[in-house]
């Protein structure tokens, strides 16, 4: 089994001599982000060089777009459809597995007549996934790597929705899972994370120590065989981020959007989306032609929004304090990448406050009958301010991402959130209340 | 705007002077499922003859099947794809609606060797759907008929779930919503009704109480324009369950399973799967070849199973006392027709106790990945029980219905699921804990 060797002077980092035959479709090596150096498909995240990040590095299918359009086109209604394009094995729809995404592009022409787009509005709605965020796209990629590499056991650090997800793509695979989360985690959380039947272990501490419990866990003997999706397997699983760049395209009639207005955690998903788009382009699915993306945080923990409005180069972490705790990452990895995609493309990065997030939420509601998760209250609500300010313009194909589902994130608008009326059970008690026809 | 005319005698039943032309597609007539008689599409539910039930009758698309079945795959991927089947007009997926459907049928086969099945066992989850269940599919059939009859309110009594998705298909429509509840309903519930903007309702009283307030308020001006999605547009709303007899046997690539599962709350939703099947033969479609449809119903409200096994043809209503709340319906009004079709087809109707339902939701989640709500339990516990007692046959193709999520009833499995340990964040503590490699 091809897991770390010991000869590897650090964890993470690629062993020269892995000699094992990896099948992942067209991935055909891992390369640096920053200093560009390709290492053989492993389960690893570091360059040995320089530590940079790796990355999965294609043997794209070039030459014949139309012959690929309609190869993705007859395929399966899930992102398998885009196997050519993914670290997945080209019969990988036929595996055990959740088959997540083709979820719904939603034209929002109530939602843009509220905003003032009239170029054409639509949400992106990725709480129609099996465990109801984006999170199954990434996931669904790792569970196929960690097959590739021979592991057995699924695993995460996570606050709560991560360990769903793994829990769910792993019972479905046929894996053992076992996941780690801070040990007073809300009842709610722990049930989703638990109830596939997986380990869920609590750990006595913070978010922090359970992260840092794992990094000594996977360069251990404790943790041979041991998949961590969003470690040892991360450079696979952040690929599944591009399915959303590749479905709203094929979901516009194989056309670019204008603009697309994405959240930021650790800003992964958004550098994935715009290297999806770019191998659209390369690729000759669609036609090129410029397109922005906006970057969207809350303000309680807004790195990125606040290093792009001073013009900096790199992110000063924060301590993160708001209630979209799924963007809630104080020290973002990619947020130098967010930043030049922001400013490459003409996009920007902003940030909108705590009640802020619960109006966007209550209007894509009442516009558009999806109740989105905190998550897609910052990007509903960032549109809005963009527009307002000018930096987004109305005239232009939008896309607005939300990532998951209203139902998790209840108590967000819980509290401002009840019954109109209270009555008695005959029509004069209906008649006070105001509400009759 | 065609509503019921003061001359009827009887609210509910169709006025005979029903002149406005109503577009919805192949759907000609309402029909008496009793007595057979015929009267024009208009918002109705009882007969004037017999006051048996109204049902949607059709004017089927018959004589081209390869025709009908290549519109059908070239459709959207939605409940819509069947518009030549279902009371909406031809454009329906061009306005705006929640689009639900289009579900996943997983190939369960890790649950398959659990239950010993080796004819191929299907999950159809319903789940996937916007608000989470297959009431969706309902809703939005209702909608399109308030359209059609020139409604401008939505409305329902309900007790949490059917609020949420009413108001969220109305959001979308852009409707009013103004939604008829308990007054002491869970906030969560209350929550997911609330958000979508429109109006809900406290009653002061208990659900039979919110039930005959809404009748009350059909035959009165205060309702005017009201469309009750189960009560004056039942006979359209009800067609929704059809799609799930649709898809199943498209997934299935244009075949009948030999054996369904279907949950029972009012019977409904396995009358019309079964006349949703009956119309694939009729129009060609599929193939006709027998067919078995069991029904599934909680110990803690079975009236149906307990007259199938006595042998009674009709239904003896009961209390309800079960935590399946979604199907506790003590006195279900379709029970009669799911009795003659459980016997018609060789079927049967079993139930499970609470224990065996908590005990299926967790088979289901860790064999396949997939949480039920409560009613998901239901069908997988009746169906090992009745593979055991030898009523399903297990080396046939079989198709089990999950109808919803089991983030709506967390309450069910959250008193016996929990993390398998807690530690201290140190692999000493994490070797201790017996769970490392
Ligand atoms: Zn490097
Ligand atoms: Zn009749």
């Amino acid at each position: 089994m091809p897991v770390l060797s010991e000869a590897a002077s650090t964890p993470g980092t690629p062993t020269p001599d892995t000699s094992a035959v990896v099948d992942l479709g067209p991935a055909s090596a891992l390369s640096c982000r920053e200093c560009g150096e390709r290492f053989p498909l492993a389960p690893a995240f570091a360059c040995t060089s320089c530590f940079g990040p790796l990355e999965a590095a294609y043997d794209l299918p070039l030459g014949d777009p139309e012959g690929l359009r309609r190869r993705i086109e007859a395929g399966p209604a899930s992102i398998w459809r885009y196997a050519p394009l993914l670290p997945v094995p080209a019969d990988v729809a036929d595996k055990p597995n959740l088959a997540p995404g083709w979820t719904q592009l939603v034209k929002a022409d109530r939602l843009a007549a509220e905003l003032g787009v009239t170029g054409g509005l639509y949400v992106k709605d990725d709480s129609g996934n099996p465990t109801h965020s984006f999170k199954d796209r990434v996931v669904a990629n790792a569970v196929e790597a960690a097959r590739a590499f021979g592991f057995t056991t699924l695993s995460c650090s996570s606050t709560g929705n991560l360990a769903g997800a793994v829990g769910a793509a792993a019972a479905r695979a046929g894996l053992r899972s076992c996941v780690f989360i801070p040990h007073d985690l809300e009842q709610g959380k722990v049930v989703m994370a638990a109830v596939y039947g997986g380990d869920v272990v609590g750990i006595e501490g913070t978010y922090d120590d359970v992260n840092r419990f794992c990094s000594e866990l996977i360069g251990d003997p404790a943790g041979e065989g041991w998949g961590f999706v969003n470690v040892n397997l991360r450079p696979y699983y952040a690929e599944g981020s591009k399915t959303l760049a590749y479905e709203i395209c094929e979901q516009l009639g194989w056309r670019l959007p204008d603009q697309l207005v994405v959240p930021i955690a650790s800003g992964s998903q958004l550098t994935k989306i715009d290297k999806g788009l770019r191998e659209l382009i390369a690729t000759g699915l669609v036609e090129e032609k410029p397109y922005k993306i906006f970057g969207a945080q809350a303000a309680g923990c807004s790195p990125v929004s606040q290093a792009f409005k001073a013009g900096h180069e790199v992110v000063r972490p924060v301590r993160p304090d708001t209630i979209a705790k799924s963007l809630a990452i104080g020290n973002p990895a990619d947020g130098p990448y967010v930043l030049d995609i922001a400013r490459r493309t003409g996009g920007a990065v902003e940030d909108v406050s705590d009640p802020e997030i619960v109006d966007a939420i209550k209007l894509l509601a009442r516009t558009e009958g999806i109740f989105a998760e905190t998550a897609g209250g910052v990007t509903v609500g960032v549109t809005r301010k963009l527009i307002e300010a000018g930096a987004l313009d109305p005239s232009l194909t939008t896309v607005v991402l939300n990532t998951g589902d209203g139902l998790k994130t209840l108590d967000a608008v819980a509290p401002t959130t009840g019954p109109t009326a209270i009555i008695r059970p005959n029509l004069d008690s209906f008649r006070e209340a105001g509400l009759a026809s």
